[in-house]
């Protein structure tokens, strides 16, 4: 059967955009990772076993570590091997590379930790004001849920005993709405704190890597060499171990990361070399 | 009336794992942006005018220049405070800060759009599983639109009319069950590739401001003290423009940006110093 699927996006803090493309999909695979507290639990019991396995994915626990570990094998590498570049001794480059993981991880960490309160309070807000409007303009709110069943060629006749049993279950209907029109799933506070902190610690592991050979190789040169054929590996050993769980072609994805750690490696040298050569 | 409100997910690749939450609010927030294109077009045209103002939102090229800068303001800063603390000349933490200014680039850039084509890969791939499953199991799918209804506390024979309806337009019944079943929306590609180059350009610029000081000022401390001051009033200025966009409390937003770039600053100084201190 073909790998479980979880769509890509947001994997990493560096493809964080993708939260802003036309797509649920970051939200599904949060769903889909969450088969308990999210409002398609019961359609997963209910479901026969090739549903349930199709929703079956990796935990958000193992998402997180996979996202903050590729994540600090790619920055700090890239730092390291730019600084590396313009002949830093060992002992500074590590200083930089430390320095950068300490901030990548606080900024993840604490960053994502306030995200998490501020999409618990964005939740509520959107929640009031929906049930504001059920009760000020009903037949206003009623009249989407037909708007949002016409989009499926559904003809009134066939969506008007959906709307009256909306209108007659208020709570149902305030559910239904913020779900099907605006598109919003109730967060999960204590997920916030153990996400934030799992991605933070995994990007400090991550961040390890490329910066242990500066730590025990005192030339320069010697380090870095080490440092990027470690890292590389890793960067494919985590792309492809990243491309399994976002359902990807593995292989491509291995790729994939290890020419973004590459390339972005190549241009903090680069960079390094003219800041050096002014 | 109430700001527009756009959820805060994914607004900084440093909240990037707020897309792995239970929440859809991060491609709804994308999703509103996205009034063209998007399955929700129609009823935003059909809608009154209060309810098409509530889904305009800020432009999806605003939230990524918002994202770009407040995340090159506050790593980048965090790292020449970290070096300066370690006490390496101005020109040393320049190079550095660059360097990782090109790295984090490249990084979100590169990144940003490979998880694009990713994530429409992604579609693909499920909306040709969804697509078989119609035609090899359509009892089970079909029985599948009624798991969703009746989690709404709707009846058989309230959802049964939708059921046959989408049934003789499998189609729409395709649609149906990406955006309700999986809660999959269509990517847009074209869109990848530009929000990539403005989360990579806004990074450079973000990047630059905590950087200039010491493209000016050799003395380190005093480069520092500069790049100090004018990075906490970016990040507060960056933090309220970013809490008008999501729709919180702009207030709030300046000042946890804020103390986000404090406190990674921080723990890079101490960072820095400690490895000095060996």
């Amino acid at each position: 059967s073909s790998p479980r699927s979880l769509p890509p996006v947001c994997l990493s803090r560096l493809s964080a955009q993708f939260c802003l493309l036309p797509s649920r999909a970051g939200a599904a695979a949060a769903m889909d990772g969450h088969g308990h507290g999210d409002g398609r639990q019961p359609m997963l019991e209910k479901g026969p076993p090739s549903h349930r396995e199709r929703h079956f994915t990796a935990g958000e626990v193992v998402r997180d570590v996979i996202m903050g570990v590729s994540d600090g094998l790619t920055v700090p590498f890239a730092l390291a091997a730019g600084l590396s570049g313009a002949s830093a001794p060992s002992s500074l480059v590590l200083t930089a590379g430390l320095a950068e993981v300490a901030a990548g991880a606080i900024s993840m960490g604490l960053g994502g930790y306030l995200a998490a309160q501020s999409e618990a309070d964005h939740y509520k807000r959107e929640m009031k004001r929906e049930q504001d409007e059920i009760i000020a303009v009903p037949d206003t709110e009623a009249a989407e849920i037909g708007d949002i069943m016409a989009e499926y060629g559904l003809e009134p006749h066939e969506y008007g005993p959906v709307v009256e049993g909306l209108r007659r279950n208020p709570q149902a209907w305030l559910e239904f709405m913020m779900r099907f029109e605006l598109g919003l799933e109730k967060p999960d506070p204590r997920r916030a704190l153990q996400s934030a902190l799992t991605i933070a610690l995994s990007y400090i592991i991550g961040g390890l890597v490329p910066l242990l050979p500066y730590m025990f190789i005192s030339t320069v040169q010697d380090a870095m060499l080490t440092s990027v054929g470690v890292t590389l590996l890793a960067l494919l050993f985590f792309g492809y171990i990243k491309g399994r769980f976002t359902g990807n072609r593995p292989f491509l994805s291995a790729v994939q990361t290890t020419i973004i750690g590459a390339v972005a490696s190549a241009a903090a040298y680069g960079m390094a070399k003219a800041v050096q050569a002014r």
